[in-house]
């Protein structure tokens, strides 16, 4: 089985830390935290994995790297690409947003729509990487690629000096299962004892025991995609479609995901179109935070009590993109 | 001289810690940061006054609480008066924008549109309040109010170990002053030797010394309160106009806050409302940042070159609001 491990996860913030932000953390009431990584560079935590993912791979092809996406990972590795000089080509589907495709346009990468969904740009990609030579960067299923979510992690533990809970959306499964091990949920990738150094971190890691996690993953109820290979025991192929479908439409989650999601005991929670929109709308209006469909579903299960925190336990809700046209807040 | 001292602001954010945010920073390039101060409560710093002005008047009139504003500051007055369980009745002048008045009614706050800028609701107000006895709460010159916002800069301190410049926009002077005496940029009022404690800070704060910061106010070329009063040697009324004016609107600056500004050397700036406006629209584009124009206005010197940081200067740069209708970000 190819895993990720707690120093994977450790060594990417090393690799990364000159290239993404430390995203910071508001604790909107006590013990409740929002993640804010919709401001991370490229509007989502996806330059986290692609920039561990190309730094890994010691020199580039000539032909550069190549990537598939719903909109948000080809955003994050056209910045990487151009922050690292490197040249990008983008396949993406057709139901990838405007503003995403002028996103990854805007940052200087060559695209290719094709296809309708997700999975058939990423197979097109993957032809087209065959012929040219690029390095493929995936979308989620790569080790290299957890890894680098799962900085995120180590980042929540340092921030708020451990929380409960982790609320997390789903799509394809790398965030999810990059946190699980950067916030040292799973039990065979624990970290070292003692305090743990954070690379972004510029301020002093607080000590002594923490709370190991439960983590929750929030997925459209359109798009069960862990939902689905948790109860077939392996990942399956499941319908996209919904409001979020545009970053969470990975057709199936990834296998190293579902693994560490297994063995994790990641808890699955379902929520509603509807939950996903007035979520998003309540992160405007109560926190003025701006997210997309995608990165407001992890809060969508709070407000609609799909997920009702016990007294006095510390929640962290991560807001994992923003590649969204604001004005749709208010009239959309 | 009725003057604000460090410990007033210490002690204000003993007081108003259960009601007010620790807005996070954000670190968008190394020793660039944004003080997120638009994701306070209600929308803006003002609630960190507002709260400090009620909380510490012991029994409150019957009456409640009262108060003229272009709008943000109506809005902290209605939010805290809402929390605390007393009445408000804001004054609003025709500037106010309809986001704004809506917001106040929102809050449950008694609302009353009187003259055409803030010096004629304010006016207004102060009758008002001599016939009811409600507790008068002051934009920005009354000590409570500029102890209360300078909390934001013991924030600031401890979140950033120290920065050796702070970007701040100016309208009455509240916030500049209040965080000229929360940085310890004051002379008079520098805090004591070793590590302070933040209350709202739940982390270990840093130690060790710290630069004082050069406090720099901007403010729209067509507002200068704080211009003319440094050449005036004294407030002195100014014409009100352009994109900010709903927030940065006060026709003269506020005597404490004139003060204060001119023992500690606060050097002021002027931007264009063009240079707002860009950087209103530069804060979303590349941070996913939503601020108003008064809000964007201390971004707008950095943007502009009005400022230019010397190379390894420390600066934060404070987004003070955010009550805006985000379609307009993109539009507008």
């Amino acid at each position: 089985m190819e895993t990720v491990t707690y120093e994977d996860v450790a060594g990417a913030a090393r690799r990364i830390a000159d290239h993404v932000l430390r995203t910071p953390v508001l604790e909107t009431s006590p013990g409740l935290f929002l993640k804010l990584e919709q401001l991370q560079h490229s509007g989502s935590f996806k330059v986290r994995g692609a920039f561990n993912r190309i730094l890994s791979a010691g020199r580039l092809p000539d032909a550069g790297v190549i990537a598939a996406s719903g909109g948000n990972h080809g955003m994050a590795v056209a910045y990487a690409a151009r922050a690292l000089g490197v040249r990008a080509e983008i396949f993406v589907p057709e139901v990838t947003s405007p503003v995403k495709v002028a996103g990854i346009r805007a940052l200087g990468a060559e695209i290719r729509r094709t296809g309708a969904v997700y999975a058939e740009a990423a197979q097109a990609a993957a032809e087209r990487a065959a012929s040219t030579g690029a390095l493929q960067v995936h979308a989620y299923d790569q080790p290299e690629v957890i890894a680098g979510q799962g900085t995120a992690g180590l980042e929540i533990v340092a921030q708020t000096g451990g929380v409960d809970t982790v609320l997390v959306a789903v799509g394809g499964g790398g965030l999810v299962a990059g946190i699980t091990v950067g916030t040292g949920a799973l039990p065979s990738a624990t970290p070292p004892a003692g305090p743990q150094p954070v690379p972004t971190d510029p301020q002093p890691v607080p000590t002594g025991p923490r709370p190991v996690p439960r983590i929750v993953a929030v997925e459209p109820e359109r798009i069960p995609t862990l939902h689905a290979a948790l109860r077939a025991g392996g990942p399956v192929q499941v319908e996209v479609a919904g409001v979020a479908a545009d970053a969470l439409g990975a057709s199936r989650l990834g296998r190293a995901a579902y693994d560490i999601c297994a063995e994790a005991g990641v808890r699955g929670l379902l929520v509603t179109d509807d939950a996903i929109v007035a979520a998003r709308r309540a992160l405007w209006q109560r926190h003025r935070v701006v997210a997309e469909h995608a990165g407001a579903t992890a809060y969508a299960a709070l407000l609609s009590g799909a997920y009702v925190p016990a007294r006095g336990e510390r929640v962290v809700v991560v807001i994992c993109g923003s590649n969204t046209d604001p004005a749709t807040l208010t009239t959309g």
